[in-house]
C-alpha cells in the first residue's frame, strides 16, 4: 500500500510544480515515487523535461514517472471483458467491437485513472503516488467515485432485487461486462448478488482508502489571486463532501505581503499554511525544502464526527455559508448537498432512522442533532 | 439557434476573462447574450461580481448569466424519468429513488451540461451563447459526446440486434431511462429500434452543430509560457479529433518580445493571433476591444476533408507529430487515435470498404490514400 497525494488548486497557481517537488522529496529519502499525470496535459512533461509514456518508467533513482492514457487503458481493459465474456458465455456478443475503436465518452477519464491507481497501489511497488491530475472537481469526482457509487450499488440493488425486471437485468451477463471494464474486476454471476461481492469489496476499499489520511491526502495550492483562494476554498469544502482529508494549504509565488498572508492564513483557518517559492532555472531544492510535512495530514480536521451519546452529527463544511448547504432526510439515510455533490450519510444503528430534530451552522460546522 | 464560443488553454492564462469580454461586446451590440459557467469554480462570479444562480438571470442590458450545477440538474432530469416510467410501466421500480438524494459520478457534470447548452440553443432566447468550461480535455469530452455516443449506439445496437440476449435487454424499459436521464429526451420502445428515433436525432444534430463553425466554435487562450502554448497546441490538435473548428488563438498579456510573438506565431500556424491586454481595474472596453473577430472562425482549416476523385482523406492534426498518431482500419470504417481520443471515421460509399493503400503525414495533415 501507497500513500497517494494529489494537490487541488486553480489553473496556473503552481499545482504541478509543487507535485514534481513532492516526488522529488520522497525519492531523495529513500522511498519509492511514483508520479502519475494524466495524458490530455503536456505541462508535467515540460516541467520535467521528459517525454512521459502511457507505463511507468525511472527518470530518477527511486521515481519513476507515468502518464495515464485513457484510450490505452479502455484499450486494455476491454480486451480483459471480453476474455471473461468468451469464458461466460457460450455466444459471446462482445466480440465483433474491437478495442482499438472504443472512443472515450465523459467520465472514462476519471473511472480509468481511479482504477489505475488503485492497481500501482495494489502493485506494492511504491511507497508513494503523486498524482498530478486536473486539480479540480473532476479529481474530486473521481475520488469521491467509490462513496458514490456504493451508494448507487446499495439503493439500486435494492429497487432492483424488489422487481422482476430488476433481477432479470442483474441477473444478466451485460451490465456487469461494462462495470467491469472501467473498474477491471472479474465478475461473476454471484458478483451483484452476494453482500461479500468484489465489486462492493472494491468499493468499500476505495472508501475506506480516501477517508484515511495516512492512505490519501490532498493539499490546496493557491496563489494571494482572490479568485485563486475563493477557488481553493471552495474546493476544501468541496473535498469534504467525499470525506478525503485536506492536509494544508501552499501559498505559491509567497513573496506577499504581511497583510496578504494573514488574509490568506484567515481564509483557511485552521489549517498550516506552507510559503513556497518561485522556482528558479533548474534549482529544485528551496522548493523541495519549502513543502509540508506531509505526514501531519492527519491533524487537519477530518469531514465527519459523529457523537452516539449527544446525538450529534458533526459535519466539516469548511468554504461554504449556511445557504449553500441544504440537508434532507429520506428514510434511514441524511442527505447533505454542498459544493454541487451530495453525500449520503449512513447512520450508527443508535441514530438510522431518527428524525432530525436541529441543525446548526457554527465555524464551518454543520451539526446535526437526532 | 445561437453561435455558441468557448475556450480552450491552460488554467491561468485568462480563459475567463476573455470568456466575460466576448459576452459583453456582443451585447453591447444587441446580441441576446447568455454566459454559461460550471458551478464547481466560483471564479466567474468573481471576476464578474456577481453572485450567480443555477437559472439564468440578467446581469447587465442583452446580458445574462448562468452557473450549471450538476446536482440541481441531474435531480431536474431523474425527477421527468420517474414520471416517464410511471406512464410506460405498471409497477414503476424507480420511484423509491428520490432524485435529492442521486450523488454526481464522473462524467455527469459534462452529460449534464451538454444538455442544458443543447436546451438553451434550443429556447430561441439566444443568439449567442459563450460557455466558460474547463477549457480542457473535460470541455472537448464533453462537445464529442454527441459524435462518440453515436459510434457507440450505431455499433452494439447492430451487436446486440444480432443477438437475442441484446434484443432483450434493448427492448426492455430500463436502458432508455438512463440514457434519458442524461440526455432529458423523453423515450418510447421504438427509441433505439427505429433509425429515425429521439436519441439518434439528437446525436446527429450535436454532430452537426459542434462541426459547423457558424454554431460551435472554439478559441486557444495562451500566455507566452512555453507550458502554456503547449497545452494549447495539444487542445488545438485534440480538438479535430471531434470535428471542433478552432478558430483563432489569444495571446493574453500580450507586453511580449518581438521573438516571442514570432514563435507564437510558428506554433499556431496558419491560425490568426489576437493580442489581448492586461486588464487593469474595472476597464473592460481594451478586452472587448482586442478580441478577434469570431465570425471568421470558418476561415480556419477544417478537420477533415474527402476527396473521392482522388481516393484521399485528408486529416488535419496539429500539434502532433507522426508518432503521436496512430490509423487503424476495421471493417468499413477507419480510426484514428490522437490526444488520447479515437475517432471512428464512416467514409463515403466509393470509399467504405476499401484497403488503406497509403498514409503520410505532412505539414500537420494525415492524408490516408484508398
Amino acid at each position: 500500500m501507497s500513500l497517494i497525494l494529489t494537490f487541488l488548486g486553480k489553473g496556473g497557481t503552481g499545482r504541478t510544480t509543487v507535485a514534481i517537488a513532492t516526488a522529488k522529496r520522497y525519492a531523495s529519502e529513500g522511498k519509492r515515487v511514483l508520479l502519475v499525470g494524466q495524458a490530455p496535459d503536456p505541462n508535467l512533461g515540460v516541467l520535467l523535461g521528459n517525454a512521459l509514456t502511457a507505463d511507468p518508467q525511472e527518470i530518477a533513482s527511486n521515481l519513476q514517472a507515468v502518464q495515464l492514457q485513457s484510450a490505452a487503458l479502455l484499450e486494455r481493459s476491454w480486451e480483459e471483458v471480453k476474455k471473461l465474456e468468451a469464458q461466460y458465455l457460450r455466444t459471446p456478443i462482445l466480440k465483433a467491437v474491437f478495442g482499438q475503436e472504443l472512443g472515450v465518452l465523459p467520465g472514462m477519464d476519471s473511472a480509468l485513472a481511479l482504477n489505475a491507481l488503485r492497481e500501482y497501489d495494489a502493485s506494492g511497488q511504491y511507497d508513494v503516488i503523486v498524482y498530478d491530475g486536473s486539480g479540480d472537481q473532476s479529481t474530486l469526482r473521481m475520488l469521491g467515485m467509490p462513496e458514490v457509487l456504493s451508494w448507487y450499488v446499495r439503493r439500486f440493488r435494492k429497487v432492483f432485487t424488489d422487481s422482476d425486471l430488476g433481477r432479470t437485468i442483474l441477473e444478466s451477463p451485460f451490465i456487469q461486462p461494462l462495470v467491469g471494464t472501467v473498474l477491471n474486476v472479474s465478475w461473476s454471476p454471484d458478483n451483484w448478488a452476494q453482500p461479500t461481492n468484489q465489486v462492493s469489496n472494491i468499493l468499500d476499499d476505495g472508501r475506506a482508502a480516501v477517508t484515511n489520511p495516512h492512505r490519501v491526502a490532498a493539499y490546496l495550492v493557491t496563489t494571494a489571486d482572490p479568485a485563486a483562494i475563493a477557488t481553493a476554498r471552495y474546493l476544501w469544502g468541496s473535498a469534504q463532501q467525499i470525506g478525503l482529508t485536506v492536509g494544508g494549504v501552499i501559498l505559491n509565488q509567497a513573496m506577499v505581503s504581511q497583510a496578504v498572508a494573514q488574509t490568506v492564513t484567515t481564509e483557511f483557518d485552521p489549517l498550516k499554511i506552507n510559503a513556497f517559492p518561485v522556482r528558479t532555472g533548474d534549482d529544485w531544492q528551496p522548493l523541495v525544502d519549502a513543502l509540508p510535512d506531509f505526514s501531519q495530514a492527519d491533524q487537519a480536521p477530518r469531514a465527519i464526527a459523529v457523537n452516539v451519546a449527544e446525538r450529534k452529527v458533526a459535519l466539516f463544511l469548511p468554504g461554504f455559508d449556511k445557504k449553500q448547504v441544504k440537508l434532507s432526510q429520506n428514510g434511514p439515510e441524511i442527505t447533505i448537498e454542498a459544493g454541487d455533490q451530495r453525500r449520503n450519510i449512513s447512520l450508527p444503528p443508535e441514530l438510522s432512522g431518527k428524525p432530525v430534530t436541529g441543525a446548526k451552522f457554527q465555524d464551518g460546522y454543520l451539526i446535526i442533532s437526532f
